[in-house]
Parts: structure tokens; C-alpha cells; sequence
């Protein structure tokens, strides 16, 4: 049996003439034979409506009370579509979270999957050709419906194509595909043919907004190949796969940005162990996410210690460090709101040193100074003043060549 | 445990406001210790949007999936009422069809509850105190979501009362009560207290719309005490109960009333073994509801055959009955949808006699002639011209003392 998974976003199903739409797309593997399973999210506009209903009857509704509510978008969605589809003689039905079923932990607004029993959903393509799956929900092991979070149908989507062993998961967006940076910064940017998960993991974690991070560490962890695509062409996309040599010859895949920075140094903090659990529990505690952390060489028993968080957490940020004053024993709190940071992405810098560099000198030349530096084996990130974002990204995309495919590794003067 | 199932309808949950005067209801039971089961319609109004909404995408929508669209009304009035209550601080959660379960055969659209687990519901008992069951809806051995038919909720409602062996089922209406007849045509029309479940049905089938007719059924099945009162005040209602002394009592409980009914005769129909199964089985395949009928005696061999059929059904009926014309061997085929049919219901009826040759003579003496009779133990109806519906309801109700709590029997003078 083969399988094709395609997801379909908001905007896609928002309303009559965009179904009819959607269901050409799914009419084109139907034809040649395959099962497919298409996962949908609520109408554009829905799951706002439903939010803004529950906030009118109490400030803080009950989580699991919500889940119920908002599920109730992909339900209505699904159904619409099935009767299109049914109403040209297809055989196909809709399946809800707790139907298919898509068995969850009990995180109600943000619930991870924790299995898809296939039992059921093969016994359907039994007797359907097309099976119209809601997105974005799960069900509890006490029949409690749980939701996986924006953007969560991504995810439902590439753990269907997991556990129904499918052929490919397309994932449909009003993009082209994934790009080596923002199309709306660098206008050379170009559209990526196949990208590595890691790489793509990284290009989304930093702002490349094209897939649910989570969505791909499952296409990694299960070894889906995700295809983004466009609603409104034929075109291929990206796809989203396991690295190949290919890949690796390339020396660096995409720019990513993120401006949602902020800087925050410790200065003269006293230089023991456990200083920095000192500083980081509380924070964690609080789910603060610390991104780049970097410590300066001690000036005798001292040391500088700088960190970034997202913008919106600087506040409550610097207020547990002030409470923590003593305890951790620093001089001053130093804080900054308008950094960015900008990262050069690919797997081909596993095998080769040289792109940090390369890159300090292209940004040197337009005298954009680097605030801090963190790398990965397949990323070098700087943070950098946020006014020259832009500029920086537009920099590096010519430095690395990826206007015209990237610079091979043969090439490379490193 | 000490359980209270109360049922609120479309209006009582439309909005914000309504639905903080519905929680006021629920807390009477609450503070006094009960259990409370809550079963809740869509909001007013949200049924018919998802129905348009699906008549827009196809002509002739599936069943099934028109179950899983519209189930969604409830299921977003429980999420709501739900969160008022958490809010509130008392243990509430919503339960849905398929988390009951609440169990249904697969006939979609006008499925029949089959049984309801009470194992899930009696733990969710024990952590909570308010259950906030979504009406309207069950779900089938395969996990498909099915809706009861219209009014279902008040079914809902019943069988869970039955199933939790509930104290009492309060279903929450627009009207104080069930009244002796429609006060609409008659202004004499008073509150019944207590009516029996045979009576209830009969009012129910005639027009007199307080109770789905299953839900009465279902009550009187398991013996379930439905008390039927207004939303808008904390009078008491009516009881829909067990028949006693007390009711038998009463020879006439109240006039029903159905302008829905069309009159059809066959002329001069052969009078030979097996003719009514051609007439009528034809009409009950394509689920025609004939009512009442009357057969006149024969001359010779012949026979004229009268019949009701709901007023929508005529053409239909026509044209099955002028294609085996041949089949069945008449002479003419006459009908006329300018008829009503008025009723006399009393469980009293059944130890006495009278109440028809009474009945006779008041629309007699209103010079209303009467066009086919019918009776059962505790019902006679009468078909009569449309034009003095209203008259015979009023003259009937008067005859019969309705308006000061109706003839008790050892006043009958039948």
C-alpha cells in the first residue's frame, strides 16, 4: 500500500473555493493509485475566534476546557472536506485525534505524541482511499482531547507519515519552499533543493518560519522525508531529509536570523564552581530560554559572564538576578535589547574549518562588529547590533556564494 | 451518591450572560450536596450555522460527517460552561459523546442510544463534582461521532438519568411547564402538575413540543422522573412520572392538536384478504407515517379506505397509491390537506367510558363535524376541518373542565 501524507495549512481550507483547491492537490497522487492521508488545520481566522471566545467568559480558562474547545476547528474543517470529497464519489472519511488514534501525554496546549496506533487507521484505508485526519489534536489515555500547540498540525502530519511507514509527507505552505535566507531581506535568496534535518532544524529554530521545529526533529528521529511546497503551484519544494554527500560538499546551506535577542552581562561575578548553576537554575526554573552564553577569561578571581534571552523575558530576567545579587556575587548587571542574532548554517562545516573566519572578515569589511560568537558543528552564530541585521545577512549570503548554490567544498580557501 | 441531571437548551447557553444564569441553577443542586450532571445543547443558533455551512460545500452532505460538523456546537458550549465553572473553583469538566461513552447504533442523524457505560462516568464522579455532558451526541462501536436528531438533548438528558440512577431530571425550557393544552389557543390553559408517561407521549406526538418524544420513552423505559420547568424562574414545573391513583383519577388530562395531517381516500377498494398490505406497505417503505385510518363498511365487495399522512407526504403518497392503481383496484383516490386532528388524552379514560359520546356532543353542539375518529385506551382523536382547530380545542377544554384541574371521575357523567 502506498502511502502519501499532504497537510494543508489554515488559509489552504478557509474556505469553499480554497477546498476545491486543496482537493486537485490530493486528486493528483489518488490518481496514480496511492492512499492518501491528508491532515488539515482549522479554517484561517478559527482558532482565533474560539480564543477570543474563551477569554471573554474567564481570564485564565481551564487548559484541558481549551484543548476541547479549539479541537473543535480541525473537526469542523475535516468534515467539510470529507463531504467534498465524498460528494465526487471518493471513499474517503475523517478521522479525529481520538479516532486515528493519536495517543498524546496529558501537556493540554501543548501535549507531545507519545504513540499512533496503526491498528485502526489501516483497518480505514481497508475500506477508504483517502483518509481526511484533523491536525493539531491528540487524545489522553483518559479520552481527553489535547492539542499539540501552534503550528502543531506540522507535526501531526509527519508522525501519520511515520507511523503509516508513508512514502512522503508534503507539507503545503504559501512558500515555495525553504530558502538560504528571508526572500524579504536579500532578494537574492534562493529556493533550497534538499536540506539536512539538522540544517533544517536550525534554519527553523532561528526564524525561518516554515515548519514547526518539532515537526522535523520527528521527520529526523523516524527518517521522514518532508516536502514543502506550494499551495498555488506544481512546482517542487524543498525536501527535508537525511544528510548525503551531496549535502556535505556544500559548505554552508542558509543564513538564518533572530531578532528576538537580548543581551545580558554579569559583570566581576566571582569565579567558583557552581557559579553558573548559581545563575541558570533560576532562570530554567522559570523557563527562561538562555540561547548564546559566553564566560570572558577571569581577571584573577573574577569574570565577566554574558548571556542572551528572548526579548520579552529581559524584564523578569534581570528582577531574579537582582533578588540574586548576593547570593551569587557579581558587580554589576548590565542589559541590552537591541542585538540580533544572525547564524551561517550547513552541514558541509562539519568537514571544514574556515567559515567563522571567512565570515568575521566579510563583516569586518562592512564594519558590522561582532558582540559574541557561539558555534555548533554545523553553525557559527554571532550576535551582533540589531540595526545591522540586514545588512549582515546580505553580506554572508554573497560571501558563501548562496545566490548561486553555495560554495563547493573544493573551492573552499578556509 | 446523591445525582441531579438538569438539561439546558440552545438559549439558556448562548451566551455569557445566560450561561452565568444557568450556572445559578446548577449551584442550587451543588450547595446541597448533589452531584450535578449538566447536559447542555449548542448555542442557539450554531446548529443551523454549521448546517448551512455544509449545504454550502454540497448539495447532499454525509451523514456521517454532518454528525462529526455539528456535534461541535456542544462540544464548544461545554469547553465554555466548563470554564465558568473551574473558574468558580468547583471541579467540573465537560464530557463528551465519545468520553461517556455514550453508545448509538450507526444511524446517523436520528441514531438510538444503545447503552451508556457508567464506569468512566462514576470515576469522573468521584474527582468532580459537576459533569458537564455534551447533549445531542453518542458515538458508535467504531468511534464515529453520531447526533440523536433533533431535540436529542432531552434524550441525552433521560438516559443519563436512567444510567446514573439520578434523583430527579430537570430539562430546562422556555415554558413554566407542560400545559393542558397549547395557551396560545386557549387562554384557559393551566400547568399540569404531575403527568404520566403514557399522556406525556401522546401530548408530545400531538404538537404540545416541550419533550423530544424519545426522551419520554426513554423515561418511562427506565422509570426516570422528569420534572419540566422554566429557565426563568424557580417555580415548580410539571413531573412527567409514573401513573397513580391521583391522575386516573382525572378522566381528561389535556387537548392535543396537530394541523399536520392530510386525509386520503380510496374509493370503492376491492374488499378481498391482503389489500390493506398493498396499500400500506409501499407507503411504510418509503417511511411514510400513516396515522389514522378507517375503513368503511363494505358494500358488496367493495370497500372505501380512509387515511391520514403528514400534510409534506401527500404528493409522495399520491403518486405511489395512482401507480398501483392496477395493483390494488380502486375506483377513485380522493385528498385533502385542509384537516386537522384534535385530542383527548387521559390515563382516566381507561376505566371509563363516555369520554367520546361527551366529546360528540359539545362539537356537535358548535355545529363541527367530525370527519374520522380514532381512539386508544387513554386517547380519541378526531379529525375535523382545519378552519375550527382552535374552536374544538377550546370547546373540548371547556367540556372537559380543564381550566379548574379537569372532571374527577366520580363527577362523570358518561
Amino acid at each position: 500500500m502506498n502511502i502519501v501524507v499532504q497537510k494543508f495549512g489554515g488559509t489552504s481550507v478557509a474556505s469553499l473555493s480554497t477546498q476545491l483547491e486543496v482537493m486537485k492537490k490530493v486528486m493528483r497522487p489518488y490518481r496514480e493509485g496511492n492512499k492518501v492521508v491528508v491532515v488539515l488545520s482549522a479554517m484561517a481566522g478559527e482558532t482565533n475566534r474560539l480564543l477570543a471566545l474563551a477569554n471573554e467568559w474567564v481570564t485564565t480558562p481551564d487548559a484541558a476546557e481549551m484543548d476541547s474547545l479549539v479541537s473543535t476547528g480541525e473537526q469542523v474543517s475535516c468534515a467539510l472536506f470529507s463531504m467534498l470529497l465524498k460528494n465526487q464519489g471518493i471513499r474517503a472519511r475523517s478521522v479525529l485525534g481520538f479516532q486515528a488514534p493519536i495517543r498524546t501525554d496529558c501537556s493540554f496546549g501543548k501535549a507531545r505524541i507519545v504513540d499512533i496506533d496503526t491498528t485502526a487507521l489501516f483497518e480505514m484505508l481497508e475500506d477508504h482511499d483517502v483518509l481526511v485526519v484533523a491536525g493539531f489534536q491528540g487524545c489522553e489515555d483518559g479520552r481527553r482531547i489535547t492539542t499539540l500547540g501552534r503550528g502543531g498540525s506540522d507535526t501531526s502530519a509527519v508522525a501519520m507519515a511515520a507511523a503509516l511507514k508513508a512514502e512522503v509527507c508534503e507539507i503545503y505552505t504559501d512558500v515555495p519552499g525553504v530558502f538560504t535566507t528571508d526572500p524579504n531581506i536579500c532578494s537574492d535568496a534562493t529556493k533550497i533543493d534538499r536540506i539536512a534535518y539538522d540544517e533544517m532544524l536550525e534554519m527553523a529554530s532561528m526564524g525561518a518560519k516554515v515548519l514547526q521545529i518539532r515537526s522535523v526533529e520527528f521527520a529526523k528521529k523516524y527518517n521522514v522525508t518532508v516536502h514543502v511546497r506550494s499551495t498555488f503551484s506544481d512546482e517542487q519544494g524543498t525536501l527535508v531529509c537525511q544528510e548525503d554527500d551531496d549535502m556535505e560538499a556544500v559548505l554552508v546551506s542558509g543564513i538564518a536570523y533572530d531578532k528576538d535577542q537580548a543581551r545580558i552581562t554579569l559583570v566581576h561575578v566571582e569565579d567558583r564552581p557552581g557559579v553558573s548553576a548559581a545563575i541558570f537554575s533560576p532562570l530554567a526554573e522559570r523557563k527562561i530560554l538562555v540561547d548564546m552564553i559566553v564566560q570572558n577569561p577571569s581577571k584573577g578571581s573574577k569574570t565577566d559572564m554574558t548571556f542572551t534571552v528572548p526579548k520579552a523575558d529581559i524584564k523578569q530576567t534581570l528582577k531574579v538576578l537582582e533578588d540574586l545579587r548576593y547570593e551569587i556575587g557579581y558587580e554589576d548587571l548590565l542589559s541590552s535589547s537591541d542585538v540580533s542574532k544572525v547564524s551561517i548554517i550547513g552541514v558541509g562545516m562539519r568537514n571544514h574549518s574556515g567559515v567563522a573566519s571567512r565570515a568575521f572578515r566579510a563583516l569586518a569589511d562592512e564594519n558590522i562588529n561582532i558582540l559574541m560568537i557561539s558555534t555548533s558543528e554545523i553553525k557559527v552564530s554571532f550576535l551582533i547590533d540589531e540595526k545591522y541585521t540586514e545588512l549582515a545577512v546580505r553580506t554572508l549570503h554573497k560571501e558563501f556564494a548562496l545566490h548561486e548554490g553555495g560554495i563547493q567544498q573544493e573551492s573552499c580557501t578556509g
